[in-house]
């Protein structure tokens, strides 16, 4: 058993090992190939440029570039329609399928395959769109694939591998993958470790963490391994085959090398005074995050009504228009609106080829054209040329920069094509950071700052104040920036940001999971949770089945219901006028003291209870509307506090009259207690039934055959209908003994626990359904993750405030 | 409601940052007195070898030394003999203060102070031991206090600020003062919120986490400011005035930065070949590591039994002794066994100090002598030496520096001083990487490699095979060295020297905590628990209270137990006759077939089992030997296999057998069946007695006067004793009403729980008392820290095998 235990963990460590070798890989392809196609495209359209423009033609060219990114971005339209989830940046997703939310084909290898591809070609075809995100929804899909060895897609290929086949199993490699996609994303496995903590884990696991750390460093070197002998045009021409096997190279998105030009003494990178700045540009930068977000938030709903319902076409069609405007201002905007400036004296020994990809359209020898700098590279390449170009830009470049990049990025995100958040909102914000630099520069005693830093606390500011991410993200920076010392800006910065974004709207992932409606849990349950209690929120009306069950029963039950967990119980035969007269006789006699404990709460009672109060809530509603009418509206604030005074003391006459009368409306009979045995999930069932596990009517239950661990989990992630099952071989009298296969002792809570307690258990031990049972070991209803959802608690606790 | 929680937030995070900046400020005091201190004895001694050694004199300057350092070493050894909590690393004890254990005065003022005063002492006065643990926990005991705002060391200083009052929250403080403190020590501000994630927390709190980042950010920067502006001798002298608020210095225990010389084209820091190489430095670190912990677990053995229980003026004689010993090693072997080797040519530019601190002690002119070099600096500069030095140390140099250090470190750990295990143990490692490395580069093809790199891989695995550490120390040492490409080979490193120490034993700090007897929970319980349940483990013999108590009763059971916690509970007055009849009545009938639920434990039965088990298994023990006697030895295991084959269908006939005359035996009026209530604490239980909560025995409960939550935590955190209330005012007869002040929803689990279940809801929700109740709502156990320790596990998992 201990071999057996180690032999698994050595699996699992070997297994990760390859996760984060594929992460690396598939990131390295998705570089290789858009930089392929980006030198491909530049290359054509620049002689074309060069060429037409002498004679005049320019808008030749501008036809040439379009066809071009209207044909890449069809191609990735087409992926994206062939498989609607790999639209966007993925991290939304990511983020529900490790909250534990089931998002149907999130994680299989054609989700993959079309999100690698497209994001391909919309990065290529001009869009203002980032690779990043996709490939940590890439890195999480092969976590999730890689561990089970085989594919759904590919139903040939299928291995003995009969490990990890459980849903935790999966979300602990899938985790381990999206770390290892951050880090060969951003060359930060520190901060993809932190990312798949801060979205994945509910408690601290330390082998976990461990392996998710070996994934992402295996990741992020993979790739370097690889780069580092790739030679590609124009972007490593030191690199010769020499250099293979030197890992040490910085990862995908790199920022460069900040530091002070040699020989400058008073120059620093940022001084204690610069902190006050950047402060006021946390909060501009959460501004701008909340606005961008506001807008998107307008854009997506639009887009859900209008486009998501029709055809695949209109998508598309989408796609090609939104390309269409983007490429068309961009070759506007650089053509025309540009400033020539100095090119700046080449530094020698410089590693960074800054200099190098400057754009020189139209623009005298020795000077070049601030604007299509910035348009016409790699949105990489303009980040680093914002970051440490020691030439200026002008003020009135960066402001237009600015703003048609906001709008346009703003607008492109939600498109069905792969696109991610993260690299457009670093170039925006470079942008701003610059702008404010350029700004500062001229007030007396600021000639000495450094300009990059301002650009890389405006680039932080504005990604924080879109996507809300604390921790995680500000390693990512302090990784990508490969310099310690700005961590206490950044934090800082990104910090302000979150703060004053959050009092406007969420962060622009969770929103885009809150327009999706899925049930997600968020890391604390709202303020003042600790009014409401477990019965206030739990599902009371419950299916379950018996520890013995007909097929018959159970078939109808599976056939008329969806839930994925059914209790087990038994009825209570006492009668409930048997059953008081023994809670009386139960009065407690101790050390001479008498106590009677009355405070159960019974399935009845409550059922009872929210009948009732729903009645006099409505009621008491069209009440407090008349009053409310009738009284002045000067006062009106007091007269509120006074019918809810009224409210109060009425609905505790009603809780004082109930317990004893409950029967005597007829819902004994309905509402028999319940003791709880266990918990069954609607999926062993399901697996139960169609391997005939059951008995005749007239044999004993051990007749029952038995299945094990492996048989029942065999199906595994593709459960089987119900309605698929074969029930031709089972009579429908027989009988299923549930007991050797139910969970005996779930966690389960008392109607009375608050609900905050509640909120941790669920939320820490990764529940999905916990049963409430009283202390006289019935079950009286059961909480699942929909009751808990902040939406939910929040309506609650308005619910239980009207009445109280 | 909501403005407070959002105030206290507030509050939450001003004293965050004040932590911060304290722990940054002690960390700096330290910092900068022991490079005084260090200043002031160097350059008398040095004078002194200089001066005298020209007359022959030696022995003289050694007596200097062996002066200076004995008075240092007995200062430090007076104030850690006034609190012996201020001796070692303090890791251990701040490992177990996370952990949930209370450590009494732990994070006392005193500590602090005699810790930070002690260890300015102990590392100048020669001893090999570094500041780094001491800081971290002078950074718990600030986070633990600050926000306490009061001190029982100073009792007048005292402000009215009733926040915190709770150990959960000034234990989430005393992680973040830990991580400030690793981030002031190491410049690892990432490093230090993943140590703290590691030692301390079970589950994953987002904001605890992003406070803590805060707080680490702010330590680091905090010293980094005032170190940039403060010129110390020898040490910045570049530094001037104008470079006070450039934050960006690096932290404490840098090691430089490593970097190819300038035109060396086939230099690379490490390839992918070297990976190998370092893997079997892993293993070899390991393994050295191992040793060093199986040497200092003798030792510290050794001490316990013959230094620490007798006067502490044999302490201090140790300390001396040890003094002694190093001074007189270290000089030796710096006079007499260093060889002479070529100081490098001095690199213009160079940014650290490293050919400036080289000691050329009897050498000619051009040369410099490595022993000394090694043993005459501060650790910090030797470890800078062995990374960075271009000229060589000889082979021979390095193995004896390795030898010395390794035994006198290993003997010095442990005593009675404040130490730390950091610096000494990288220094032993880089040493031995330094030694590999040379030998290395004899080897063809391997003429190239960059030997500060094997010394840092040395100085990790050898600091990994002794305090085992993994995440934390990875990140800690990739921000010491500020270089990322080092991650992965440290991280393998880190991970193969763990996996081969962990063959041979724990890490020291672990070791330390056993050896003290600390019941420290670890994170997941030993293997093969899954055939014990929540019964096996749970204690059984209970001391409970009622829900209105006769004072009388309740101080008896407070004075004659120590239990931190009383179930609240009221004894059922059924018979068990009458109870079994009801069972029996209770047979379920569920879908028309009967099933009969009999497997609820009860009190009686459970304690009838262990009883009876016991006895039976000390019968077939006996049998067991006997029988064993007889068989041969040949098949003795077969026999083995007999005897437990008959041991478990004996057992279960006696299960069978046992539930209907369990009460035949007596038990029955013993063991009560007690329904359960709710938990109540020792120290709430003693407040309410001390400010007379009851009421006379003739009037109702509603008389008794009710304490506010303010009043219940007053006397937090040094509750009253029993002992000391005035119990003269309190009639013995009058009545306490606990039910107002107990939890009355506790977590419980039933008693078929299997023991991981347990143990996961305990450790990851901070329990400390988990109740163990049965079907029919009553408490028939109660689990608490002890039981759960791995030893104890092992234990019940031992005995539960022997029967069955």
């Amino acid at each position: 058993d201990s071999r057996t235990s180690s032999r698994n963990e050595a699996v699992r460590w070997v297994v990760t090992l390859f996760v984060g070798i594929f992460t690396g890989l598939v990131a390295l392809f998705i570089d290789v190939v858009i930089k392929e196609l980006m030198g491909l495209k530049v290359g054509i359209v620049k002689n074309c440029i060069e060429l037409l423009s002498v004679k005049g033609y320019l808008v030749l060219s501008l036809l040439v570039l379009l066809a071009f990114n209207l044909t890449f971005t069809f191609i990735s339209g087409l992926f994206t329609a062939a498989e609607p989830l790999a639209a966007g940046s993925g991290i939304p997703e990511v983020k529900c399928y490790l909250n534990g939310v089931k998002v149907p084909r999130v994680v299989r290898l054609f989700t993959l395959v079309c999100k690698a591809v497209g994001v391909l070609f919309s990065v290529a075809g001009g869009l203002l769109v980032g690779k990043e995100g996709p490939m940590i929804h890439s890195g999480a899909v092969i976590g999730a694939g890689v561990p089970q060895f085989q594919s759904f897609t590919f139903k040939k290929i299928k291995f003995d591998f009969p490990y990890f086949r459980s849903d935790r199993d999966k979300r602990d490699f899938a985790s381990s993958g999206a770390a290892a996609g951050v880090a060969a994303a951003f060359g930060a496995p520190i901060g993809g470790v932190l990312f798949s903590l801060e979205e994945g884990s509910s408690f601290w696991n330390q082998m976990l963490t461990w392996r998710t750390f070996l994934c992402s460093m295996t990741a992020a070197f993979t790739l370097n391994f690889f780069l580092s002998g790739t030679r590609i045009e124009g972007e490593n021409p030191d690199a010769d085959s020499s250099a293979w096997g030197s890992f040490y190279q910085p990862g995908l998105l790199t920022f460069g090398q900040f530091k002070c030009p040699e020989g400058e003494r008073g120059c620093q990178l940022w001084t204690v005074l610069d902190l006050f700045v950047f402060i006021v540009m946390g909060i501009v930068g959460g501004l701008l995050g909340a606005l961008f977000n506001a807008i998107n938030t307008r854009l997506t709903k639009h887009r859900m009504k209008h486009v998501h319902n029709r055809h695949p076409a209109i998508r598309v069609l989408e796609v090609l228009l939104v390309t269409m405007v983007t490429t068309i201002v961009a070759f506007t905007a650089a053509m025309t609106l540009g400033e020539c400036k100095e090119v700046a004296p080449i530094v020698i020994n410089v590693t960074s080829p800054v200099e190098q990809t400057v754009q020189y359209f139209f623009c005298p020898n020795g000077t070049y054209n601030d604007m299509a700098t910035l348009f016409f590279n790699t949105q990489e390449t303009s980040i680093r040329q914002l970051f440490h170009q020691e030439a200026t830009f002008s003020l009135q470049s960066l402001g237009i920069f600015f703003l048609l990049f906001f709008c346009l990025s703003c607008w492109t995100y939600g498109t069905s094509v792969p696109s991610g958040l993260f690299v457009p909102s670093l170039l925006c914000g470079a942008a701003y950071g610059r702008f404010v630099g350029n700004l500062l520069k001229m007030l007396p005693g600021f000639e000495h700052i450094y300009s990059g830093t301002f650009s890389l606390i405006g680039a932080a500011a504005f990604l924080g104040g879109v996507v809300r991410m604390t921790i995680s993200l500000t390693v990512i920076l302090i990784e990508s920036t490969n310099e310690i010392s700005y961590g206490l800006p950044i934090m800082i910065v990104l910090m302000v940001a979150k703060f004053t974004g959050d009092l406007f709207n969420h962060g622009l992932y969770d929103i885009h999971i809150e327009l999706k409606g899925v049930p997600l849990l968020e890391w604390h349950p709202p303020h003042g949770m600790d009014r409401l209690c477990a019965s206030d929120i739990m599902e009371t009306s419950l299916s379950y089945i018996y520890p013995h069950t007909r097929i018959q029963s159970l078939v109808s039950i599976l056939r008329t219901t969806r839930h994925h967990a059914y209790p087990v119980v038994t009825e209570n035969h006492d009668s409930m006028v048997e059953r008081r007269a023994r809670a009386k006789a139960n009065t407690m006699v101790s050390n001479n003291i008498k106590f009677r404990n009355e405070n159960s709460l019974t399935r009845a009672n409550e059922q009872m209870r929210r009948i009732m109060s729903r009645r006099s809530a409505e009621i008491k509603i069209l009440e407090d509307q008349e009053q409310r009418s009738r009284s002045g509206s000067m006062d009106s604030r007091n007269a509120e506090e006074d019918i809810n005074f009224t409210l109060m003391t009425s609905s505790v006459e009603l809780y004082r009259g109930l317990s004893p009368t409950a029967e005597d409306h007829g819902f004994g009979e309905k509402f028999k207690p319940l003791t709880f045995h266990g918990l069954i999930l609607r999926h062993q069932l399901i697996s139960l039934l169609s391997r005939g596990v059951c008995y005749a009517e007239n044999t004993p239950s051990s007749c029952q055959p038995t299945l094990t661990y492996e048989e029942l989990t065999e199906d595994y992630p593709r459960w089987l209908d119900i309605h698929d099952v074969d029930l031709t071989q089972l009579h429908p009298r027989m009988i299923m003994d549930v007991t050797p296969y139910m969970n005996p002792c779930p966690y389960t809570v008392s109607p009375n626990t608050p609900v905050p307690q509640v909120f941790k258990l669920f939320r820490t031990m990764g529940l999905r359904h916990l049963p409430v049972t009283n202390d006289m070991g019935e079950i009286v209803g059961i909480v699942t993750r929909h009751n808990l959802t902040t939406e939910n608690l929040k309506q609650k606790l308005k619910d239980s405030q009207h009445l109280a």
